[in-house]
């Protein structure tokens, strides 16, 4: 069978060929002499016009096509077939003159919950497995596999591996993030052995007797990864260039619509690289993104332009043809102090920027993308590169306008001693470290890395406000449904 | 500085120009007059090797180069520039006239694990973060990323939209294997709530009640998924055709070369296809990840066929240019019991077929791969469309000649009717598939999909004998390391 799918028929020529049409109804408008029918099979945002014209069919045909249209309803799929013509109607170059239709499966005008009329994005979460027969959700569909190919496609041309770094980890990778843990031991069976100890007189502090992690799947305690970077860095030190594309997650009981409990995240790594290689990638994926979304993409971002965030369209241009700011976290500090009447939060030199800063620089004060490198120290993660000044690290967080932070980065410290002392003066335990710091006692690189949370990406490409309608079925506090 | 990779400097033309070489030394062989270091950045399989002329060099590069030397042993990190010139040397068309080299990073010959001689499997497993390293998992990583990449390239020439269905569940999709739970409950305060209610007089038979899922992040208990597929559907029956390509999770507690607890898996799903069709694709799809190793992975594939499995690449080229044979499951028996003197489970009808009957059909009665399809419904899942003989589904098992089966598919039920009664006669609770059958209740359509083990693939391409050895990190009993 393996039938056309829709967006190559609308594409090709109206030669009056019979074409068979597999998918969705989403409308049905009738009239004495006219029946138009609209087929959705979410290959593509159009749909195509089935046309029926009573004055022109055959009797037969005619009275089994009646027949079916008395079912044809929203949402009821349905095969149809005949003739590819040119269409009159503006908007769509070609129709499909009906000669016979079937339903194949009907969808209850009583209770099929998505009708014509539009529905608020809250309530289709509530039903995430039939949004995608959405509009709106349709299209957040094709973009996030079409961004999820152009992250392939982008690292592919440059020499990248993609790597599958672990999902389960008996490791908290960055030192920070709550985690989930992950086990077989029986929940249960532990409350029940607590009862029978405290019977026989055990006392509550030796309550972690009763959970024994050497019975547990992994023989010890184990949680989900927050970040693949750790483990990147050790194929980026064997294969020089490397990316994650995986889940990550976060036990964060953040109920906004900036969190999630899982996430894909994309997490190049690469030896030789310093900051400035690191940058320049960044900026170079960045627009790469954004010009595949804007050439490959059109009809869906046209949607998104239109009914989601108007100037999206612009927005994004502008983005892709900038050269990004490079401006160090000190002299952007510096800039900020001069306006903090307008902040909330006063900047000054050690804080983390908050999304207002982050936003006054990227979109009042340079008003294109910018590059903030070579943060303090103490506001970022054990392992960057120090700098000579012994207070700054050589970090970078990408910024770009209508959204703030998209990517954060570093290098990496290669220096074994320096890394070292770092965990220590973290109070780390350098055993739990001891295979990350081999890779800087064995053949030790320069290397950096960055990371990009696809479904921030995503928010920004399509102007969506809510991380849970990026992502088909969204994890978040309360929320594990489907 | 985004250097040249080594893959590029060896293909290209030695025309006396200087390069730019980084990566690790894998081996330095020095003799009176002559100097050649092998040197690779895990971007090809092959070295690229620089040779120093003592009799040729200028008297101060060659001091400086003489100290360097020094530091040089296997695993060691350098930069090094010199003239690309012809080869006289056999199987490499250019070497590096070696000018000045810098050791990055020292290896300790004493102490770095990795030096000349082979290692096994095993040992390299124990190191896993420095096995990126070696020749084989080298060629195994780079594999890895171009199968990787053909399954995505594969679907998208295709019309899939690739869907990343969630890790984190709350329903176990084929009501089969071993799940792992999710939780951000305190097991250590679990044990202490029982301790402290035992010794009021709680009954151990009330243990349940200490455990508050209410109280667990997702307000309920979660595991790990096994499949992604019933989500797929839910998007396969809104895009059309749809594929996953994500970790996987299986709490079995089985030390074996073929199982992991974490594992990728492949899922397409597509509406409008039936089994006929869904067996097409699995054919396609087969011959088209083998023929992009054998065309696109010469180097890596040789090296697999001399030291790993000889004969492999007669193999799969073979399976890439057959005629899948398809049977069904009842005729594949009839030649099975034909044959029952030669296995130790004999077959029967109704039996799961086991490895050895699997191997048999493919490798000895056919010679070729083989469709096997239309299983009794008490081997499979409650999703599969029920034949109209009452007794068998719509279910296909691709073998393969040296591995057996690898992949499994079906034929969806899609009649409401049909899949609520199948629920209901293995026990599963209906609530639970509430919004799986909505899938059937709206606009219904046939579909099919299969399921590709990443691993089993790469095991098959590769020839590595434990699946543990084309994974980054391994996840298996007792073991969650790195």
């Amino acid at each position: 069978m393996q039938h056309t799918l829709i967006k190559d028929i609308l594409v090709s020529k109206p030669d009056g060929r019979t074409v068979d049409i597999y998918g969705w109804v989403r409308t049905k408008r009738d009239s004495k002499n006219l029946c138009f029918i609209e087929v959705n099979d979410g290959s593509c945002f159009a749909s195509i016009q089935l046309t029926f014209d009573r004055e022109k069919a055959a009797q037969t045909d005619s009275a089994l096509i009646e027949n079916e249209l008395k079912k044809i309803t929203t949402g009821a799929s349905v095969h149809a077939s005949g003739k590819l013509i040119p269409s009159p109607a503006s908007g769509q170059a070609v129709e499909v003159a009906l000669e016979r239709i079937d339903v194949l499966g009907e969808a209850s005008a009583e209770t099929y919950p998505l009708q014509k009329k539009g529905h608020s994005f809250e309530f289709l979460r509530e039903i995430a497995h039939l949004r995608p027969r959405t509009n709106a959700f349709g299209a957040v569909g094709r973009m996030r596999n079409q961004m999820a190919f152009a992250v392939h496609t982008f690292f592919q041309e440059r020499g990248f591996n993609y790597v599958h770094t672990p999902i389960i980890t008996a490791s908290d990778a960055e030192g920070a993030g709550e985690m989930f843990q992950v086990t077989t031991l029986d929940l249960k069976k532990i409350a029940e052995n607590g009862i029978i100890a405290g019977a026989k007189g055990m006392k509550a502090e030796k309550a972690a007797e009763l959970v024994d992690y050497t019975k547990d799947f992994f023989g010890k305690s184990a949680n989900l990864t927050v970040s693949g970077q750790l483990e990147a860095e050790a194929w980026a030190t064997a294969l020089s260039r490397v990316y994650t594309f995986g889940p990550t997650f976060r036990a964060e009981n953040s109920n906004t619509p900036r969190h999630l409990a899982e996430f894909w995240m994309i997490e190049p790594e690469m030896a030789f690289f310093d900051l400035d290689d690191d940058m320049d990638l960044a900026e170079d994926f960045i627009k790469y993104l954004l010009n595949w979304a804007l050439t490959k993409c059109t009809e869906d971002m046209a949607f998104f332009n239109e009914r989601i965030q108007k100037g999206l369209i612009d927005t994004l241009t502008k983005v892709a043809s900038s050269d990004f700011k490079r401006i160090s976290y000190t002299d952007a500090v510096k800039e900020l102090e001069k306006n903090n009447d307008r902040f909330e939060f006063k900047a000054f030199w050690g804080c983390d920027l908050q999304t207002e800063h982050e936003r006054f620089l990227t979109e009042q004060l340079f008003n294109k993308p910018v590059m903030v490198y070579d943060y303090p120290k103490d506001i970022k993660a054990f392992y960057m590169k120090l700098n000579a000044d012994g207070k700054t690290v050589r970090a970078v967080d990408v910024l770009v306008p209508g959204i703030g932070e998209i990517i954060g980065g570093s290098q990496r410290e290669e220096n074994y001693d320096a890394l070292l002392s770092r965990i220590k003066e973290l109070s780390l335990n350098p055993e739990d470290y001891r295979w990350y710091l081999d890779l800087r006692r064995y053949g030790t690189v320069v290397h950096s890395g960055f990371g990009l949370g696809f479904e921030r990406l995503l928010r920004y490409v399509t102007g969506m406000a809510n991380l849970r309608d990026v992502i088909p079925f969204p994890r978040t506090p309360k929320s594990a449904e489907f």
